[in-house]
């Protein structure tokens, strides 16, 4: 049966020795009173929703599945219970900012509950997963009144919130969207008018449901003689009842049979001349839009990496048990026919390769969520700015190889349990169908490839990513001054090489053509991905030898020794890509597409 | 909607081309008078079978499943009359001698066979899948009694049949088996005689079901005072109905819930005294179920051959009809905001590595499927020895490489799709479900990479390794003599150094404990799997200019193409392997596994 421990050492260690977040706090005036022993109070808390309230939930919610009545989506049983429970807790305030409400926490303890709501069970965190985009856009964006309506319902979590971008023709190209809407009262025009809006928008996440007395739309549509394309693009919020408790027309028409997320109800909705109120300025949707976009990305990376902890601690503890064979070295104390099959060396390799990929992954994300709190929060401009750099260029890393990690990962933690991997009631197939959605939404791991290449890297010709190779490369220095991180620093230089040279064939690539540049996107998101993680599992080496000083332990070698198989065996995996970055433009655009 | 084409013009290419079938039946006296026209014919009827009768109920089989009741299983609706129309066509006995009432035809052309059903409908075809097996094993060990009542039924399909091998405790370690039988007749005993079997078995795949008037299982089993482990275990039949009419005390007590091949029924069987044959003698059970183990094990790398094509035609097709965005270079005649997304560099990508995998893993697949013939009907005792050699030392290459190929791909080509990809109603995603399974049954992938470096490579001391590699090597030299085909033979003479280099470093991890082997095992099978596609994009490169000579075309020009894409950017896929095979042993046995 599938249960959830959450990993509240690996979390503490992050923060204590590899992130030091409390010195961080220290410099931001939001966060000074917060220390490590606050911090790992809310996570452990957190950890105790998940595994107690939402574990449980998981399977049934992916057997049940929702159902759609003409009355509206009904969620399998439990969810709204726990959701119940999740808004007394007050989870859904937890970053939001003390003026409207919120507790004002860092994104870093936020990116915790979020990897473990999501390792616990995905499908109902995607009812709660859009609020604090809601909360974000509608605090920058929308206009008082509006705010006043709706804001202290997001950030309690009392309402719900949705996006509504996709249409059946408009999905990774939001240029190509129809949904139209008219001002309610043409003398009234501009942020906060209200308008109506017509039009049919799919794979609406929660669209309807019966978790929250009231639900909010974020609709992108076009206004009367709006531009075509992404210039053209408005938002508004439409809520599914409006203020003096009408049922607005919005209706969740049906919903999708999909490949996992069952307890999560994809709706296909349509707007009838819908009543709502226009948040931002007209024709500036997308760009409201996008500013939550780093935030809700990240939400998704955290999907990735809540997966890929599910998986492995689900792998190992399988795989400590099951009984097959006997292996070349035997276990101890086993004076059986078999041993168990964590003793086999291909399994042994399975396991240590989950962990690594979980524990560097970790690192990367987290200390993402602590650069986008120095990007909010940090006194000093020049920080905030760098910090902000920091979370753009690598934004679209963490959502593409996370997720692409957790999934894979899965994948191959599934071969763990055999024939029993197959089957429901052992979770993990569960896993690899839930995962396998972070990789499509939220933009397209090819999206995020193509955005980390073009408008990231080639945007300024290379500059940040140079200026994270100096950093790198300082990580890497530490680590070659001392015999037992040598390795580490060693192996970091080397893929700081690699991601150099890989940054020089771009540029060559980019004066024979976009098109030759974006051939290898893919190629050098992975690459990047690698590099990310060599940093990581450098930075967990560096904090073990620290502490090994003061008191070793048997936690810190395994953590060393996690660390070391990511350095030894898996930057192998970032060779293929490091290869093709420096191949020959492929041509394929020569040959007929049809023949 | 899903469906399927059989990719018929591939096949023959293939066959005429790249195999030239027709010299080597001409050389076989069983098979002297089939030519190309005549296989084609066969191969052109059997694409229609799975095209016009298995691909329409394969997404309905996967949303009704299985039923159990206690009368019995219920298979989805149609699986029944589509098996008595296989029945009827005498689809079952293709590849059967025909002195047992056989069509005699090679296994090339049941390969072809099974990748289309697979392809079509891999629930479905699990229930026939077994049957050629079954014959195999009758038609070699059973004594003529029990071959007199069950061999024509099973040639013609009349009866199914299932291999019963797993307990709960004894998956990949057949040596825990527990079922236990007794001599009928304790004057009677040896091959043929009379036994009484009682026992629990699981994922028995079609247990029960409603598809034929009777089944036979095939169980390994103890008798009394065997030895524990493997050296105990012994073989027999035991029928659903008794040769009087009246049912054996055979339970399938229920049916698994599975992640895909839904309409598949694994069962959980229970054998209460139930009557049976010994099949062939005591004690000699598993070397009777290994001889037909080649055989099996290339039908499971054929039914990821049959994934890979499906996903590949899928996504080209939809690629070429879903527009979004404008490509860098435009689709011709599209004076639209919006291209084909096949003309997108990252989508066109995809779409050319699931073609080269495709094509190339063709290739390998039926080669060996003609070295099976080979090794059977071969008029020459060292020819015969010599395909033997190459179908002992591929065929674990061939189940884990294109199974783990079938089900990645698959997973890959569903991003070709975007969010419609998730949903059920596109098929895709019931192909990353189905094609999982087969990377665990049959022996799971990482059971055939210990057999092909223990029991394969280091059991002859990389003797027949050395003896492909002068095959492979004439095929370089021959394209390495033409300018049209020398990167070709460049390629796959690197291809050879690398998996000589492999070899030695095997060798030399052997002279350090079985372990330091054991823990590459993955790498060497992915690095082999790599070097015979290598194999396999020349031997097209050869052939499509020798076709080229007399008569060009564009059909030609895409195949080349995409062998092209093959060795120029796929082959960096082995480089990970490559690379492990040379580090330092891991040491991860070292380390405590419950840290």
């Amino acid at each position: 049966m599938s249960s959830y421990n959450p990993p509240l050492n690996d979390m503490a260690f992050t923060l204590a020795h590899v992130l030091d977040a409390r010195s961080q706090w220290a410099k931001i005036p939001a966060f000074k009173d917060l220390d490590q022993d606050t911090a790992m109070a809310v996570i452990e808390q957190a950890g105790t929703f998940a595994s107690e309230l939402l574990a449980p939930i998981n399977a049934t919610g992916d057997e049940h599945g929702c159902e759609w009545t003409p009355e509206g989506v009904h969620t399998p049983p439990g969810f709204r219970e726990a959701y119940a429970a999740f808004v007394e807790q007050g989870w859904p305030a937890l970053a939001c900012a003390p003026e409207h409400g919120g507790q004002g926490l860092p994104h870093l303890l936020n990116a915790a509950l979020y990897e473990m709501l999501a390792g616990a069970n995905h499908g109902w965190t995607m009812y709660p997963g859009l609020l604090y985009g809601a909360y974000e856009t509608l605090a920058a964006h929308a206009s008082p009144e509006v705010q006043s309506l709706y804001l202290p319902h997001i950030v309690s979590g009392e309402y719900l919130a949705t996006m509504c971008l996709s249409e059946p023709q408009a999905g990774s190209d939001l240029g190509l969207i129809r949904t139209r809407g008219n001002w309610s009262n043409p003398d009234q025009v501009g942020n906060g008018a209200r308008v109506h809006i017509t039009g049919s928008k799919v794979f609406i996440s929660g669209g309807d449901s019966d978790m929250s007395s009231n639900l909010v739309h974020l609709v992108l549509f076009r206004l009367p003689e709006a531009p075509t394309g992404t210039k053209g693009i408005s938002l508004a919020l439409v809520p599914k009842y409006l203020p003096d408790g009408t049922k607005n027309k919005v209706f969740a028409d049906s919903i999708e049979k999909k490949m996992g997320i069952h307890g999560s109800a994809t709706c296909q909705m349509r707007f009838e001349q819908a009543e709502g109120w226009l948040i931002g300025e007209p024709r500036q949707g997308l760009r409201a839009m996008f500013l939550m976009m780093n935030a809700a990305r990240l939400h998704v990376a955290l999907q990735g990496l809540g997966h890929l902890e599910a998986a492995t601690q689900g792998a190992w503890a399988y795989a400590k048990e099951r009984l097959q064979m006997r292996a070349p070295q035997r276990a101890a104390g086993m004076p059986r026919e078999a041993d168990p099959i964590a003793f086999q060396p291909a399994m042994r390799r399975v396991l240590w390769r989950l962990r690594a990929r979980t524990d560097g992954g970790r690192v990367f994300a987290y200390w993402l969520a602590q650069r986008l709190d120095e990007a909010h929060h940090h006194p000093d401009a020049q920080e905030r700015q760098c910090a902000l750099s920091d979370v753009n260029f690598l934004t679209p890393v963490a959502k593409a190889f996370l997720t692409d990690l957790g999934h894979r990962s899965a994948d191959e933690a599934l071969q763990v349990w055999g024939g029993y991997g197959y089957v429901r009631e052992f979770g993990i197939e569960q896993t690899v169908r839930d995962s396998r959605i972070a990789m499509i939404y939220e933009g397209t791991n090819e999206i995020q490839a193509i955005d980390l290449i073009q408008r990231k890297f080639l945007a300024d010709g290379g500059a940040h990513a140079e200026d994270l190779i100096t950093r790198m490369a300082q990580h890497a220095a530490i680590a070659c001054a001392r015999t037992p991180t040598r390795p580490f620093g060693e192996s970091l230089e080397l893929q700081i090489k690699h991601w150099r040279a890989a940054h020089e064939a771009i540029l060559l690539r980019a004066t024979h053509g976009i098109e030759h540049v974006l051939e290898v996107a893919d190629d050098y998101l992975q690459a990047t991905g690698h590099t990310m993680l060599a940093w990581a599992w450098t930075q967990i080496a560096l904090a073990c030898m620290k502490c090994a000083e003061t008191q070793p332990t048997s936690e810190l070698e395994a953590r060393l020794a996690s660390a070391q198989h990511g350095i030894n065996y898996l930057l192998d995996d970032a060779l293929p890509h490091w290869a093709r970055l420096h191949r020959a433009p492929s041509h394929l655009a020569s040959i007929q597409v049809d023949s």
